[in-house]
């Protein structure tokens, strides 16, 4: 991305983290609730208390598992020109996602998420150019019974043409997301051929515990071959301990738990080191991801990452914020820069506020400033003897005027990235035109795209096949959004 | 300040940005107003154009000046408790200075600034701990003529006991600002023993005019053996070419030309390698220190500073909004943290926006939290055996809670930074309490510190010498704020 990248740790403390890492998997181990992982750790060299479901894992069978993971991993799209992969493409944005709650673009309130506004949130991402990866954002409350996850994919993959990212339980309806994924593709053989849905899941609960259901999926599509990867989540001073590196350690050790396990299942499986490690504020024991230190916890994590090389992804940029205010603009931008220059390849930030509880459309909006800002970065500083401009300095020569020359006027609208958000005008006409703050902007962005009319990406023919298969599903329709006066 | 820091040039990039610069310095050269700077250069072995006072530099020359600058420099305080040296303290804050306008803390409306704006400023930075040097805000329209410097060290000095830092003229009344420290100090020796106050200047107008007043200071402070640095101010597009390289490599040239004038008038005169390099935004040409390009190059000027082993700052984090909100937030964050992570020794971001036009009393509070959060990184992970609460983790094992651990109990206020301004409750407790804003919270904890009544850090006999020295001075009175209900 740029020449050096920030590092917090030592080469010898990366080391460190690594062994403790070890230490923590061998000698107290995960307790493991799939029947199926705990036999699949068995068969490959670890040990299973088959009385607590304990599972203790020998570095050295840890370390050969490890070593096999790829070092690539492509997010799909519908429309392949929108297929990423890391570390190549990196830094990528992508998403936050699974809030249960929106803010309401009209009314302003919070309320509960229904499927229409998964349309509406994935027809925005589709046209803001900053993000890449869509990781379905909300919940839906009005999903059908049994067709939860295919409720999300369905309407995300309706009006986004980028990856989308999600999560679904083979117990549940996974299955039937499969059978959508074929039909938008036209066969099982072309989806597997160009595989456009990221699964997702957090099989450990911090800490130390492998669930049921999440770790099932994370071996099913593993044995299908199909993209996925977990992320783990740890939370320093409740379900990690209160220090960053204690923090840092467990949560290394629950990644290498589960990557271990992808190996374990089918060599070679591509997978991504995801983190959402955060701190409690122990005053009240609040959830803290706008804190300086899961900024500082990814950084660290991204560097685990490079030391296994295996590309990394971080719920980063995150805020507490309730509102759209300052909090939320510092608290995101200072863990987004500190991933960024970190060499994190995916930043998960696009989109919620309130801790990850809701998502807010005019956050989105200045998100996708945020990513645009952030790639510029990582373009660096463009060394070249003609960008030098060596001679039109002499030219000019002391006390003159670069505004006219030949060069500024080429390079007026690229030379620096132009913000649609961010305000730079003088304050006097920036009051003449309402003294608006930054997201009474960006709500009015979000809008204008929300309100215009837009075709499913789908076939009417695709349609009806879906239809045919799936009854009973939601319509998936994404009416304008009504604008006002 | 932590193992690696992120970096946007290759070394051998670097090496060419300093060749680049040092023939812009032989073949272009300064055009120099000041005749007692033309005749050190021409001592010194430059070549001086007698007919349009053009400077230029042979390489050899400059490089020979810029070598004898120390590698430390120290800002030095009032209270000696509150010196800071860099790079050895580093990260240090600083306030961004010498704006016109203010946003009244009462009104809420914008309007010009007077002494006691600036004593209320001094207070505020007296009392937050985020912050480390005070550089004079505001401009004091109220200065009695012939007193202007005067006036605002003079109440600067009077309510902050931190390193205060600021510019006033030799040609207009930096004598008396000397007469002033002397006095405070109690005696010339004294003060020079200990001078707490640093001088600054912008002598170079971009691109390449040396002016006659701010440098006739740079030589009088550094022939009288007194704290004092420059800061160079190239904007790309507008004083500079539209490039980040022809920027850099200009405003390093300026640097350079002006680190060799301060060597020449006296070797070893300590300074520092200051940056305000900016983009116009060439939609409108309106200044444009809000975007990203401003963070890339301060980061490329902190990699030219290391590289001559000079101590650095940059005016950093700064907005072009008109308004403590997302913008304000986003555009202060991105580019501190960049600054931070790219190994920046003082950030200069404090208080201002609208382009370095107002001081926001809200604003400069929400800055010090994010000076905190700045510092807390740069303390970096701790690592430790302890830290690594191996037995903990034992101990607590799968499925357990950290949150009444000893480690917990003890490392409760101190294991993570706890903020003041930015709100981490649940929405329904945020509600119930007004549902404020970062902005409205950040002006009530302002407005707090400043209704508080405060007595002067001037004995009264130092305040009667004051006065008898200087006729008509302002009174310099702080009032506290009247919050109303």
């Amino acid at each position: 991305m740029f020449p050096r990248i920030a590092e917090l740790l030592m080469s010898d403390e990366v080391r460190r983290i690594h062994e403790a890492s070890l230490e923590i998997l061998e000698n107290v181990g995960l307790e493991v609730a799939n029947a199926r992982a705990r036999e699949l750790y068995r068969r490959h060299g670890c040990r299973v208390n088959a009385e607590n479901g304990r599972v203790t894992m020998p570095a050295s069978i840890v370390e050969q598992f490890v070593q096999m993971v790829p070092p690539k991993f492509t997010f799909r799209a519908r429309n392949p020109d929108f297929d990423r992969t890391i570390p190549d493409d990196a830094p990528l944005t992508m998403t936050a996602s699974s809030a249960p709650n929106l803010i309401d673009p009209t009314t302003g309130e919070e309320r509960r998420t229904t499927s229409e506004d998964i349309a509406r949130i994935a027809r925005l991402v589709n046209e803001l150019p900053g993000i890449d990866i869509f990781s379905i954002s909300v919940l839906a409350d009005d999903a059908p019974p049994g067709q939860y996850s295919l409720t999300r994919f369905y309407t995300a993959l309706k009006y986004c043409q980028k990856p989308v990212r999600g999560s679904g339980d083979p117990g549940n309806d996974s299955q039937s997301i499969l059978q959508l994924a074929y039909t938008i593709a036209g066969s099982e053989a072309a989806y597997k051929d160009h595989p456009f849905i990221t699964h997702h899941y957090c099989p450990v609960i911090s800490p130390l515990k492998m669930d049921e259901h999440s770790t099932e999926s994370l071996i099913f599509f593993a044995e299908q071959g199909l993209p996925s990867h977990p992320t783990v989540v740890p939370n320093a001073g409740l379900t990690s301990p209160m220090t960053l590196v204690g923090t840092l350690a467990q949560g290394n050790a629950e990644f290498l738990a589960l990557a271990a396990l992808t190996q374990m299942v089918r060599p070679e499986t591509p997978t991504v080191y995801a983190s959402l490690s955060t701190v409690a504020d122990m005053r009240t024991g609040v959830y803290a991801p706008g804190g300086i230190e899961c900024g500082m916890l990814n950084m660290a994590h991204a560097q685990m990452a490079r030391y296994y090389n295996i590309p990394s992804c971080g719920y980063i940029g995150l805020t507490n914020s309730k509102l759209v205010d300052a909090q939320a603009g510092f608290e995101k931008a200072l863990s987004c820069m500190a991933g960024l220059l970190a060499g994190m390849h995916v930043l998960q930030f696009v989109g919620l506020i309130e801790s990850l509880l809701a998502f807010d459309f005019g956050m989105a909006v200045i998100d996708n400033e945020i990513a645009l800002m952030l790639k510029r970065l990582a373009r660096g500083m463009e060394m070249s003897q003609d960008n030098l401009a060596l001679e039109e300095i002499a030219e000019i020569g002391p006390g003159g005027m670069f505004s006219t020359t030949d060069r500024t006027l080429r390079l007026m609208r690229t030379g620096a990235f132009l913000p649609e958000i961010a305000d730079r005008q003088p304050r006097q006409s920036w009051a003449s035109r309402g003294s608006d703050d930054a997201q009474t902007r960006a709500l009015q962005r979000a809008r204008k795209i929300l309100s215009q009319s837009c075709e499913p990406l789908f076939s009417p023919e695709i349609e009806e096949r879906i239809r045919g298969q799936f009854a009973g599903l939601v319509a998936g329709d994404l009416r304008p959004l009504e604008t006002g006066a």
